[in-house]
Order: C-alpha cells, then sequence, then structure tokens
C-alpha cells in the first residue's frame, strides 16, 4: 500500500526544527507493512499545502500529514484541508469536551484561540486527540485516505499507535514486510560491499540488501515483502551471518544502548561509566532505555583533570607522564569507578573531540577507550573523525560496542 | 531565489535514520539568503529519483541532492543523474588522486568499489570532496543548478560551507533575509499568541512571526525579506521585547546550552552537575558546545539512591523520609556537587521520566530542579509530560534555563 508522508511548518524549512516525526512515523508504518515511497516538507503556505495535496494524491493510497494544526495564526492546516475538500468548518461539541479536559488536568485556563480548534471539517471524520488540543481528522477520497495530525510528536505517536495504525490496517489489507538486521563493526562500508558482493549476487528476486550506516557500527538489512518468502529469508539469513565472520556483533534491530542493556540484565550485571571526553553522553544514551535502572548505577564525568585525580584518584604524576588521554588514565578510571559504585562492568574513555585540543602526537579524534567485566580489562586505542558532536557520538557507540564484545564472549 | 532539497535513500523511508541533513541545509541556506521551498525523500529507486527531479525543477532555481553516491550497490544516485542530465560516466584523473589521498591518511587499503567513484558524469563539474571519497557534482541547465553531495554528515557539510555556498552566493543575487529570535519561558503557546495577537496585528507587510515551541520553552522568529526592512526590524524588535514582559529570557537565536555557556563565561563562572533521573543528558548537552571546558568541570550522576548517599551526602534518613524526588534532596545534591567540584555554580536535578516509576502523589513527569549560584539555592518543581525521550530534553532545558535566569537576574 503506496503512502506518503508530508509535514508542514515553516520552522522545518529553516531547518530550526530537525523532522523527527516522519523516520518515527516512516518506522512504525514500515513495520507494520506499509511501503513509504515519499516524505515532502512544505512550509505553511496554502498553495504550497495544496501542491504537495495533489502530487501525493496522485501516487499513494494514503496521506499523512503533521503540523500546522495548532491554535496561533501561523497554523492554517486545517483552514487549506477544508479548501482542498471543498467543505467548511463547523463547531463539534466532543472535540470541546476532549479540549476541556485536557486543560483541567493539566489546571490552565482555556482561552478563545484554544477553543477554536473545536472547530473541524465538515467531511472529515475526527479522531479524538488523547494527549493535546488539536483533533486529529481523517478525510476519505476515491478509496484513498488523508489523515492530518498534531506535529507535536508525543501527540502524533499516541494518534498513530492508538487510533490512526490500527485503523488503516483495518482499512487496507497489506502484504506482509519481512526484514531482519544485523549490527556489524570494524569493517569499512566498501570494503563489506567487497566481502558481501557474491552474496548479494546470489540473492533471490524481491530479496533485497541495504547498507545502514551508523558512527563506529554498520547495520544491514535483509528484507522482502510477502510472507511466503519466510523459509528462503531463514536459509539466506543464516548464510549471510557466516559470511560476516568475525564483523558480526549481533542479529538485532536494536540500537546499542538497547542491546547493552539486555546483555546486561540477561546476565544480571551491573554497570558504571567513567567519561571525560563524551561528557555524559555515554551514560544518556545508556538511561535512555526504560528501565535502566535495574542495571546501570551511574557515571563520574570529570571534565578536568583535577577532577579526574580528585575523584577517580589517578595520579597527577600519570596525567603529566601519559596526558590525560592514555591507555594508562583510561584504565585507571575503568577500574576505579567500577570499584567506587561497586559494579560488575564499567567503560572509561578519555579522548580528543575537537575542534581544538590536538597536538601533532594526539590528533583531534584520538580516543582511548577502557572497558572492564570480571576482574579483566581491556583498553584499545581508537581514531574517529572531525566534527565533535560525530565524535561524541560514534565515541559512545564504540564505547558501548566495545563492553558489548566484552559481554558477548565471556 | 526558490531552493529545494532532495535527500535520497531507503534507510529514510523505513524511519532507520533521522534526516538531520535537510535541516541542516536548510539553516544555513536561510541564513545566506536562499529560500527552501520544499524538502523531498526518496528511496534508492531511478524512478522516484528522476520524478522527483522533475517536480522541483518545474519550480525551483537551485537543487540540492544528498545521498545515495557511495561504493555499493545500492548507491544509484550517480548513474541516476546520468539518465536525467542526457550523459555518460567518464574516468577523471583528479578524482582519483582525492580518493587516494583520503586512504592514504586514513591508512587503508583501496579496492575496486572504491575506484569506481572516480566515475563521473560528463556534463557535470566536480568539486572535490575535501573529506570524504564521493566526488560532489554540479550540473547546469535552463540556468538552473543541480548539486548532488555524499549522504555522510560531515562530508556534506563540509562541501557546503566551503564551497557549494560560496559558489551558489557568487552565481546568483539574493535578497537579504533579516530575522530576530527571542528566547521565551513560563508560558504556553495559545496563551503567547494570545499576548501578542494585537502586536501581530500591526506588524508591517512582509513582516512575519512565527513560533518555534521547543521542549520547556518557545522560540519567536521575527523576519523579513530585503535590506531595505533593517530600520523597521529593529523597532519592531524593541516593540516586541516590551510585550513579552517577564516570559522573555534573551534575544537570542542560541540553544539554552550554548547561551549558558556564553554567560557563564562572560561571568567567568564554573559550573557543574549533579543528574538523576537526566542520566547525564544536561552535561551532554553543555559539553555539546565547543570549548565547554573553560566552565564545566564535571557531573556526578547517581542513578540510584545508594550512590545518592555514597557520593553526593545525601542522608539516607532524608531520601527515606521525603523521597529522592524532594525539594529537600535535590538541594542537598546542588550544594554537594558544587562543594565537591568547588565550582560558582551547579545544577541538581531529581525526577520520574517514565514509563513507570510514578505514584499517585508523584506520577509519571515530576521533577525537582535545583540551581545554585553565590551562595543562593532556588529549587523549583516542574510537570513535565509521558514522554521518556521527552522528559529528559525538557528537564535538561528547563534546569539550564533555571541556571540561566538565575546568572542573568544577578
Amino acid at each position: 500500500m503506496r503512502t506518503e508522508i508530508i509535514t508542514i511548518g515553516d520552522e522545518l524549512l529553516i531547518g530550526q526544527i530537525v523532522d523527527s516525526n516522519a523516520a518515527w512515523m516512516a518506522r512504525e508504518l514500515t513495520q507494520h507493512g506499509f511501503e513509504i515511497t515519499a516524505i515532502t516538507t512544505v512550509g505553511d503556505q496554502s498553495e504550497e499545502i495544496i501542491r504537495a495535496l495533489d502530487n501525493a494524491f496522485g501516487r499513494a493510497d494514503i496521506l499523512l500529514l503533521t503540523g500546522g494544526v495548532g491554535p496561533t495564526n501561523d497554523d492554517i492546516t486545517k483552514h487549506t484541508l477544508c479548501q482542498y475538500f471543498h467543505t467548511a468548518l463547523a463547531f463539534n461539541e466532543e472535540v470541546l469536551l476532549n479540549i476541556e479536559s485536557i486543560f483541567l488536568k493539566r489546571n490552565i485556563q482555556m482561552n478563545q484561540l484554544t477553543r477554536n480548534q473545536a472547530y473541524v471539517p465538515v467531511r472529515s471524520t475526527v479522531i479524538q486527540n488523547r494527549s493535546g488540543t488539536a483533533p486529529i481528522l481523517w478525510f476519505e477520497k476515491e478509496k484513498k485516505v488523508l489523515i492530518s495530525m498534531p506535529g507535536v510528536p508525543y501527540e502524533m505517536k499516541t494518534a498513530m499507535t492508538g487510533d490512526i495504525i490500527p485503523r488503516l490496517l483495518e482499512k487496507f489489507m497489506v502484504k506482509k514486510y519481512i526484514c531482519r538486521f544485523y549490527l556489524v563493526t570494524g569493517i569499512t562500508e566498501s570494503g563489506l560491499a567487497t566481502l558481501l558482493a557474491e552474496y548479494e549476487h546470489q540473492l533471490p528476486a524481491g530479496f533485497s540488501l541495504a547498507y545502514l550506516p551508523s558512527f563506529g557500527y554498520i547495520r544491514l538489512r535483509l528484507s522482502v515483502w510477502g510472507e511466503e518468502n519466510s523459509l528462503e529469508m531463514k536459509q539466506q539469513s543464516r548464510k549471510l551471518k557466516q559470511m560476516l565472520g568475525g564483523y558480526f556483533v549481533a542479529k538485532s534491530e536494536k540500537a546499542p544502548e538497547e542491546l547493552l542493556g539486555e546483555i546486561l540484565r540477561r546476565k544480571k550485571c551491573t554497570l558504571s561509566t567513567a567519561e571525560s571526553c563524551t561528557g555524559g553522553y555515554i551514560a544518556h544514551m545508556i538511561t535512555v532505555v526504560p528501565g535502566a535502572s535495574d542495571y546501570f548505577e551511574g557515571s563520574i564525568i570529570t571534565y578536568n583533570n583535577r577532577m579526574k585525580e580528585e575523584l577517580l584518584k589517578v595520579d597527577s604524576e600519570t596525567i603529566r607522564s601519559f596526558g590525560a588521554v592514555s591507555n594508562e588514565v583510561v584504565s585507571r578510571m575503568a577500574l576505579q569507578i567500577a570499584g567506587k559504585m561497586k559494579t560488575d562492568c564499567s567503560i572509561a574513555v578519555s579522548g580528543i573531540m575537537g575542534p581544538d585540543g590536538g597536538t601533532k602526537d594526539k590528533p583531534v579524534g584520538t580516543v582511548w577507550i577502557s572497558t572492564f567485566y570480571k576482574g579483566e580489562l581491556i583498553v584499545q586505542k581508537y581514531q574517529v573523525g572531525h566534527s565533535r558532536t560525530e565524535n561524541i557520538e560514534r565515541t559512545a557507540n564504540l564505547a558501548m560496542l566495545q563492553m558489548l564484545k566484552m559481554l558477548l564472549r565471556k
């Protein structure tokens, strides 16, 4: 079932906001067997929205819109949809009740602008917004469906999961999308493609292999449409794993932090981190996972050398001799944090993330990572890139992958 | 100058990756006076790419493409562009030299797939990729321009900043985009719109006011095209600031973490954080800013109560009586971390981010934030939302804003 997404908002076109809604919707819909064929972003201008609707409706069966449905004057999606479907707004009592109950819960006063949200297009079916004031609108036209949702991520997600996907599944019979994911590390994208050239060549018709590079690892996706290919998928999957050899980490779609959490929980192990250059990003990634408190104890972030000495008992002489970015310092940090927090495992990192701070011997991108587990310490040096934010992300992933491999090995 | 962005990649359509490239490009181009009128995302299929090119070229003068230019088989942008511009590939010696120098620098072996990247469309002008192996291609057609770039963010950014924007500015004379940003907090979007209704009404033609809500704050953007409006902009800006009254935090486009860094540096103050529920996210946001080590000392993340007692000397009796999410506990945390790290300022947070852990008295979203500066402690309770990741982000912003306001007040 061909599906398109249109995200609406001037803030997207001036790059003020990253469009994470589209990615989230695409992911959810794909997993339920809908095929996303295009994503379009337009501004808060009627003509632009109508042109995008015309184009997309010419190609797709399902159209999902987000944004431009707030109470302020720059939100024009509702009026534009009236124009597009040749209909008018009418007051809807149920929507008002929903808005009132939300304002009551939040204990804030309602004003006229918010009250106006209870006016909805006559030709649409209203789906109540369970977590916000802007109603969700469902239009049908020549067996095609258009749904307008708020751009607020939490409201959009609640509506998608609770109402829209179930209704779409009921309305459209769709082929099942089957896919397997493989987490691979220690090889470049082109190196991996060379390794898998023959394998790709022998894949049966309909099967496709995609390379999804992330910072510090590559995810492979083997996919095909249609339940009838399940058995073949199993065989091709086994073959692929063999081909990957030592580069294979896990057969999983999960992000490193989720996988790490899963394995720590399974092995009943606890974890702590001592971070310098990542400034808390590893701890953050680990604690984004719900229930992380089951295995994560905490972290000490020592962003300067004095803190490394005082809080992690790194000898000042060690720092002077080897530098803060060294095998010796991260080793000490990993052992100290595991001891201090009484955890089974620990991760310690120190590096130069840029743009400044690099030297000839230790250029920007130099990182030392130490991981501790069952009395053993693994210390490795990595060379990451040039961009600060990417370096932080890459270092965090490399650190979690090093820990992950250590846990999976034993 | 009407500009459109097309991002190419199956990984975007299945939601594996969030399209942050488009936002970055849109932001950079807007600031240089180009008007982004649409962003389109399509998969790695020739027909889809050609249809998107046809549509976009019908509307825009400048077309920027990213993605699908890697060395693997699923990368088909280059071949599709040959088809679209009725041209063929030819070997380019300079591109090969560039690729070789990059492989030499990274000290890795080159394979045939990478060598193939030196084949470029005859009808294009090649811009050397300074940080990767895929060449950047510049096409011209009936006074319009199409540029194809890699999807790797760092490579795209280097090319945009170093080559593409300067060349576009040279080729196209464009009107200047003038805008001012205002950081506002403590009011809902609709409340703000009501407050500013009259102000918006009196704005001269061409001026527009946009509401850009983030987690924990709203950014207002007042904008107009054309240098000739500079003086009027100044007057309207002053008027707007007056209207905002106590909700106004700063006249700045900067994110809270950047603004906080700027003010800490100006006041020569140092900062530390003690985090529970945010799990290091505040420290991470602060250290994403280059040069943060000038004012940020570090952080202790106590993800469980035992760590709060041992590392931050929070009395176990206090935790038992008031709970870990309480005025008493965050106050102690803020004072302790400032003392331990010898900083002028400190931030401490404790809360329930969900999805589990809520109680009737302290539902999911309950957060206590304490900020310390010049011997004074401010402690405030907030109620954030229901989504874990959004709650973490919102809490971090609220904490930084509380610190920011305290610093600006004194």
